[in-house]
């Protein structure tokens, strides 16, 4: 028996049920019709969207999401449908897979993995199922997984032995540079041992600081991939298979691991502005390099009519930051304002002479200039509706290098979670497939120009020191004796571990960001701020 | 055989273990000596304090807590200790207790029950332990659980099938509003259908955004509450008991519910402004409600030395806000400074005026004067070294009645839990004690003097109206139609909760606060921002 599996992957939002229903029975009618498919797979959690957080919480949204799959299997015909949706049964809910064909259930699989680690929380809102799931479809017998379920060891071999001969996963699986590789290396060992091919269909899209990449794919019983659907497109394929095994040899090629981690930065933007309804974006251009990608991304992911910079020059403003950052803005032909920043920063001196009669200069001076750029740039951003983009990278947000409601005022920081030293490859690497970031913003040392002559290596050590002790620190959780004993200096390990610390309150109150990395701040990495802990002494 | 008891309610650091380990030797020798205990008997993870989050995933600081059991038991003679400790075998972490005596480990109890709801993801760090612990001392068998273990049904009985008599309890037990009656009438309910007596010891202290408010009790075996310690204090008490049961009477009354909210409030402040090493705290003061509360709560809190107050006028600013902002200043003897705003704001229009050419005067103009008070408090704070607390309520952020870096900038939020109804109750309760808030801030109209007679009734639905929606909405979860079927108007319901769902992003950049409620923003209402989820068309 040969059978058509589609793969719809596919970017939905999170929490709107009703255009997610509409979204699933339009792929569902393409399919049949135009790709002539027997089966349409979709995502984890299709219905409600993934992941949607406390919504799960709320009854209205759970008795709305289940009586969703009701609809669709009254909606669809002549084509079986695979769907995710937050399952209710008494008061448990699962997270579950139901399998719609004319009109009735063919099979519901409950997820018995339940990641609860790193970004993921699915044991706060689900219980774990206990057992395996195969249907009979057109003569092939199919079993069902979802995502977690597939990482671990077990599960595979378990629906294998209760009779499936074609395995469907389920996924809504998060990018971070690399994880394309570890996935589907892992799913592939999995098959080879068990023997059962596989169809892994995975969603794409942004959704706050998560970006989901796609590239689906398609195991044989070999654990060889055979197919493999794009990156970061929607896209729904068809695959055919013989007696269980499949016949389809199209593969989508890998990016590089430098334009993924670019393409993933655009997809965050992208879906962050239109999925929040924004006309645009806006951000501060300095003439330095963090804010020069942050616009090439900008205007990668929106368009240049979409996008407007804003040059706030101070007296500490040298001229080629301010002939740079004209040069970006007009090599990416976006508008642009400059609006120097001395008449507010005189106000707020005079203004606070004498609550600071007899102190000395401080941080606290450059932090003034830096909250009044905040000020414009919010301001501009509220009379447009223009999301404020900020330019802040992991480097400076791991060592709070950065002024709360300064430099870190915005709705979305598309580079948090990008160390310095890739701001710089980034940056490379959009030149190279066209000019827009002048040589002079790459190859100069990187200031925040709120004192005289400040360059960054003055309050931090160089980059190339630091960032590498912060992966350590920050994403692998390796002790300071551990970074010391892999060549560091002591010094700069105390250095940077004390400011990653004491920082923790400056990153609550960073907006959002795109995770690209395999450990992001945000939901990915909870510290305390009140914390008698210092990794160094 | 009688048996001395001392428990430990104790006020620790999160993360610093070294500092814990003292703290317990040097109770621990007090109990002894001063009270003639024989058992001393910590909160839950007193070594690490709790929650300490995602330290607990680093190896080095686990190490550190499991080599400090070990140093204990060698430090501490002629008295047991029962301290909680993150226990490691192998690749797994267990939340467990162990009672230490004359150099040895006596028992060692892994928690069975763990809670991962709420503000709560024990899920995420600990493996869950599978059986009852009991120990003999001195002829008395004695069984250990830990917190959420004694809110479910089944452990309580286990241990006592397993032999013991007596049973203790270790908890990190977080305060809300009514918390204290729940948990004691779940805890005795439990002890009264297994005829057992029990001692529950719980922490005290501030952690971000949590309150533990002690009140460790004793319940002999008919359920009867025959002991209590002083809530909001730390305090070692003793409680003898005879064949394992409590000989004790000794019950401090329990607080009013409005004043153990106000001491909630206090002892959120003094514990994030001293365990975070501020020099005090500084705040706006505007002649409203809100500020002058939080004014009152943290000169209570910290004394009136410590705090500072600053009037930031602009021409929108009644003379009475400003008559009584001195007069609030002036009750509680804090310094105050007076800044008008014009100078900034001014200067902002001018530099905007050609952006801005041709628009309407909107919010724009109102979020700039609320910025410039940001740019001036902050100023004041980091050149200080006192924290800026902010002084807005949880009504206003829910529907997002507040100015991201504006009057939302500061690094603790004191009353972010408190709806606008409990604040003027709050301030009256304040009042009993000594008249600090004028009557007028009482009862005049909320207003945030942005422009000419802005109220906020303009804006918002009246208070008494919004209040009651919000807190079925938000802690609740309650469906718009639900909430309209309780005689709310639909206008009211579909406003308020259409404020709410898009104002996440304004939430999730708020500095913490402390959680007085059963479900506060933050850790405990996990809401993604990029959401099509809305709770009413």
């Amino acid at each position: 028996m040969t059978l058509k599996i589609a793969l719809a992957q596919t970017n939905f939002l999170v929490g709107n049920i009703a255009a997610n229903v509409d979204n699933i029975i339009k792929a569902a009618n393409y399919a049949r019709d135009e790709l002539g498919a027997d089966i349409i797979v979709f995502p984890e959690l299709t219905i409600t969207g993934y992941p949607a957080e406390d919504l799960l919480l709320r009854i209205d949204f759970i008795i709305e999401a289940n009586n969703a799959v009701y609809q669709l299997a009254d909606c669809i015909a002549g084509i079986a449908v695979v769907v995710g949706f937050p399952e209710r049964e008494g008061n448990k809910l699962y997270n579950s897979a139901v399998v719609l064909h004319q009109g009735v259930k063919l099979a519901c699989y409950r997820k018995q993995a339940l990641p609860n680690y790193g970004v993921f929380d699915e044991q706060r809102y689900f219980t774990a199922g206990d057992r395996s799931c195969v249907f009979e479809f057109n003569g092939t017998f199919i079993g069902l997984t979802i995502c977690e379920d597939v990482w671990k060891s077990g599960i595979i071999d378990a629906t294998k032995q209760a009779g499936a001969e074609l395995l469907l996963t389920i996924n809504a699986s998060p990018f971070n540079s690399g994880k394309i590789h570890q996935r589907e290396a892992i799913v592939c060992q999995q098959v080879k041992a068990a023997q059962i091919p596989l169809v892994y269909v995975n969603q794409i899209g942004g959704q706050d600081e998560l970006i989901f990449d796609g590239a689906s794919f398609v195991v044989d019983a070999q654990g060889r991939v055979v197919f493999r659907a794009e990156e970061f497109k929607e896209q729904i394929s068809v695959v055919e298979f013989d007696g269980g095994n499949p016949v389809a040899h199209d593969l989508a090629s890998l990016y590089s691991e430098i334009s993924s981690e670019y393409q993933a930065l655009v997809l965050g933007i992208k879906d962050y502005v239109r999925k929040n309804g924004f006309k645009g974006a806006i951000l501060g251009l300095s003439g330095g390099i963090d804010s020069a990608l942050v616009l090439a991304l900008a205007v990668d992911a929106l368009g240049p009519d979409k996008v407007e910079a804003v040059l706030m020059p101070s007296r500490y403003t040298q001229d080629m930051s301010n002939e740079d950052a004209v040069l970006e803005a007009k090599a990416l032909g976006v508008k642009y304002h400059i609006i120097p920043i001395e008449p507010a920063v005189n106000a707020f001196t005079g203004m606070l002479a004498e609550a600071f009669a007899g102190t000395a200069k401080d941080t606290t001076e450059e932090n003034i200039q830096a909250r009044c750029r905040g000020v414009i740039l919010m301001a501009l951003s509220n009379k447009q509706g223009k999301l404020l983009l900020t330019t802040g990278n992991k480097s400076e947000m791991s060592v709070g290098y950065a002024t709360l409601y300064g430099d870190m005022a915005g709705g979305f920081a598309p580079i948090k979670d990008v160390p310095k030293l890739l701001v710089y490859q980034l940056a490379n690497y959009r030149n190279t497939l066209s000019a827009v970031i002048p040589e002079r913003v790459i190859t100069r040392p990187p200031s925040a120009e709120l004192a005289r002559d400040q360059i960054d290596e003055d309050s931090l050590p160089p980059y190339d020191v630091l960032d590498p002790i912060l992966e350590r620190y920050v994403e692998l959780d390796q002790s300071a004796e551990e970074i010391i004993a892999a060549g560091f200096r002591r010094e700069d390990v105390a250095r940077a571990i004390s400011l990653v610390d004491r920082n923790e309150y400056k990153r609550r109150q960073s907006p959002p960001g795109v995770r690209i990395t395999s450990r992001a701040f945000g939901r990915d990495r909870r510290y305390p701020i009140t914390s008698g802990y210092r990794g160094i002494s």
